[in-house]
């Protein structure tokens, strides 16, 4: 009997593993210290009221004979699909709520999306990137280009005429940069997919973020319905990362290699999948209706301002970053030229306080460093005092 | 580009969406005619006094930010893992609370465990099956020999030895036909799966409705630390169908091809799994302490009063049948030699209910036919006075 070999082609040590032991250790023997996390993007504001409503009446319902509900509809209920389409027409992207698949989570549907191509598929992959993206990959034993992202290009690396690839991922706005394409940007991703045959997978996970006039759905651009498979995510724009709800959207359109892809993951998720709770599925309708929508962009806009607090702070001294205003990160460069973990190191002891170093991201993010806005304003305030007293 | 060409070899149609339909159509034209459904095997009763209290509780305390809870741990928070690790020792398993893997389902986990053998392995299917195990081993390339349940081995087909596999499913209860393994039969396959170096996948959904002294768990049995996986479920357990709670469990001492198949798993898990929703876990938990589970264990009574119904009625028919004992799955034989298809549309038009075709579960399921006990103890009593009338 064979185990599936490609596993011996991953990474032992896990990024946020490493770091969580690093903190561990330290505050072993520093017990006394205040440390300041910013390092995992996890939300730290509650669910908002609008939410916490709909699921308590759903709770509610699951405990009564005639509001009991068994297992769900396929895809998702179309009270949640029906909302999430409507989401996506509010912003000029038409979609149906047939091409709307509901799941508990985008990392789950970035993951298990590959099943529906080759093993042996050739993915783009940006660099720096979100580890399961790559990770996912060597799983499934396909191959990797990577695509760089630099000071150069601004972290938004753009289309080769000279790749070939099956699978291009895109992340906008990204993590762990938060640097954003622009329409005219994505156009050009679109036109090359097209060209080449190949699938974008869009990740939005952060799309709610935007702030300037850019793009929140790569639906909004021409030609995407041939080429793209957009996947979102409650995680970040409600909250819902203890929650869990994300959806994948796939156009009826969309085939490759005679076969329809929407027809695929249709079938894999019914074979493979038993869908969303009834109670967060309820809960997640509530994140897109009217209440939910604006108690939601309050909880944004307070992880904004720490993001805009800690964009100035850098301003201030003089340190080169990327993101902070159209994403939840800021992705600075480590100073007097100190490798990523280095950096770590010194800011965990000399200002406790916790980020990701960029070489946990990739080869590109040496010697840069990913901060996230999540936290609570006091502790970003007091962090970003911290960080100047330290690096004056 | 290349999609997964062993979708092709998947069939088109799935046997609950034909059922669907046929019922749509009668009740199209019989509108008045009132349908008892013992078709799909979904619960009915509501969620226990005690998971209610717990997901309220829950819910609660996601509004509040001095209790809201973000991502959760990586194989499901340490309350809910100890709990099953409890729920397994009380059983005589010698199962800790790290074996454990927190999921949203057996169907889940049951498909996804795949990804950790190599594409091409061999598995061993019960035929009549549940779909999902012989789809999700078509979805991945792999060679299925099925191995036949019939009359003469009352549904519990046993090891051949010039058979080779890689991957043994074994359900029981089964689905569907509703026979039990006993212990001395288990032995066997756990032995066998040791001498081929195969790996048992034991499907114990339906362990809760066991009433006769055999087996609940393959960990019951002497070696099975050394070559199988559980995949247990709340499902009927606890009716969460549509609520969600699976949990797979993995010995640390397994290993297969020189690799530790729980840290593969983990690896599998952490990299493309988020966890089940805080709320659904403290639900879950509630299910495995001492109230819920006193609470389960009446609706389960409930539901085997049915099937103590139903089996009373197929013995004064004269219909020989499997199961309606210790599973809530009645597999009769369908009378006059007819096709299960056929009965099913005799069963509709004439009497009114809906089961499910024996044929639809593979092969050696044509001239059977699956009733589910899920039902109201009132639809039963009806649905069992129908089906007397019309086969007398």
């Amino acid at each position: 009997m064979n185990t599936n070999r490609n596993y011996k082609n991953l990474q032992d040590s896990y990024l946020f593993a490493t770091i969580g032991q690093k903190v561990k250790a330290y505050t072993a023997t520093n017990p006394d210290k205040k440390i300041i996390r910013m390092g995992i993007g996890d939300v730290t504001l509650p669910l908002a009221p609008a939410v916490i409503t709909a699921m308590q009446n759903a709770v509610a319902e699951m405990g009564v004979p005639e509001t009991f509900r068994g297992y769900g509809e396929d895809y998702g209920y179309e009270f949640l699909r029906t909302a999430i389409s409507e989401y996506y027409i509010k912003k000029g992207a038409n979609i149906s709520p047939s091409e709307v698949f509901v799941s508990d989570g985008a990392k789950c549907d970035v993951a298990n999306i590959l099943d529906i191509f080759a093993a042996g598929s050739t993915a783009l992959i940006p660099d720096p990137v979100y580890p399961v993206y790559s990770d996912t990959n060597i799983m499934a034993g396909n191959k990797i280009i990577f695509t760089h992202g630099n000071e150069a290009n601004g972290f938004l690396p753009m289309p080769d005429e000279s790749i070939n690839a099956d699978i291009i991922y895109i992340c906008s706005p990204n993590n762990p940069t938060g640097a954003v394409y622009n329409k005219e940007q994505l156009q050009k991703w679109v036109d090359y997919a097209i060209s080449k045959d190949a699938i974008i997978l869009y990740d939005s996970a952060y799309e709610a973020f935007i702030q300037d006039d850019l793009p929140t759905s790569i639906f909004q651009i021409s030609g995407a319905e041939k080429c793209a498979i957009e996947i979102g995510s409650l995680s970040k724009t409600a909250g819902f990362t203890g929650t869990r709800c994300g959806y994948t959207i796939i156009p009826h359109t969309l085939e490759r290699d005679g076969m329809s892809l929407h027809k695929m993951w249709s079938r894999r998720q019914s074979t493979k999948y038993n869908q969303l709770p009834y109670i967060i599925q309820r809960g997640a309708e509530a994140a897109f209706l009217p209440d939910g929508l604006a108690q939601n962009k309050k909880n944004i806009a307070y992880y904004l301002q720490n993001a805009k607090l800690m964009s100035e702070t850098f301003d201030g001294l003089g340190i080169r970053y990327c993101g902070g205003k159209n994403a939840p990160y800021i992705w600075l460069k480590c100073p007097d030229g100190l490798k990523s973990w280095d950096f770590f190191d010194a800011l965990l002891e000399k200002a406790n306080v916790v980020g990701t170093p960029g070489a946990g991201f990739g080869s590109q993010g040496e010697g840069f460093f990913r901060l996230s806005a999540f936290g609570s304003k006091e502790n970003t305030i007091e962090a970003m005092e911290r960080v100047k007293n330290f690096l004056k």
